[in-house]
């Protein structure tokens, strides 16, 4: 028999939980220029390199954002393709898509990640 | 004997005429990449570095873009350091700063230029 859902399981599915990030083709040069167009985020790829993976919270407190400012610059970087997150319990853990970057745009991790000061 | 300088030479020195751009030590990466993050900028700098120097104008027209619109855009180029733009007569020429750049920071150009589509 049919049971309706639950306003519950409507308002909140698990595909609304799922943290979206871009496919590899559909990566666009122009998103991804402007998603590091901004100090705080390229600071907060190299960080994330260096480490290897992060704790999102962790991040934001070793550069010294608030959570929201540090959440609102880390989307930018996820939703250009720059950096992934994944939910591990009620954290969630960051990285660089290193390979998905290179293999559509050789050479430019390189660029961000090598000192240039 | 000093002579005061006319209105006309205060108002408009050729100090002012010049145009102005960033010398390769204060070159920000951010500031580049904001620069480059936009598809018509980054089509722009193809285009220059296919002709190795154009006109403003034949630029502009090449992209469809009205004069005001691609003066706006050349402008973002040039003051973060990607684009050089030289008067000759009343007119400007526009080259890609490919050896500045790399200078600084090195692979950056072919990541633009490289056609990644």
């Amino acid at each position: 028999m049919y049971a309706m859902p639950s306003k519950a399981s409507v308002t909140k599915s698990p595909r609304a939980d799922r943290i979206r990030h871009p496919e590899v083709d559909s990566f666009d040069l122009a998103t991804i220029m402007r998603a590091l167009g901004d100090p705080v985020r390229i600071e907060m790829v190299r960080q994330v390199d260096a480490d290897g993976e992060i704790l999102c919270t962790d991040l934001y407190e070793r550069l010294g954002l608030p959570g929201s400012t540090g959440s609102y610059h880390l989307r930018q970087l996820r939703e250009a393709g720059v950096t992934r997150s994944s939910a591990v319990g009620t954290s969630r853990i960051v990285t660089v898509r290193r390979e998905d970057l290179e293999s559509r745009f050789p050479g430019l991790v390189d660029v961000i990640l090598r000192d240039a000061a």
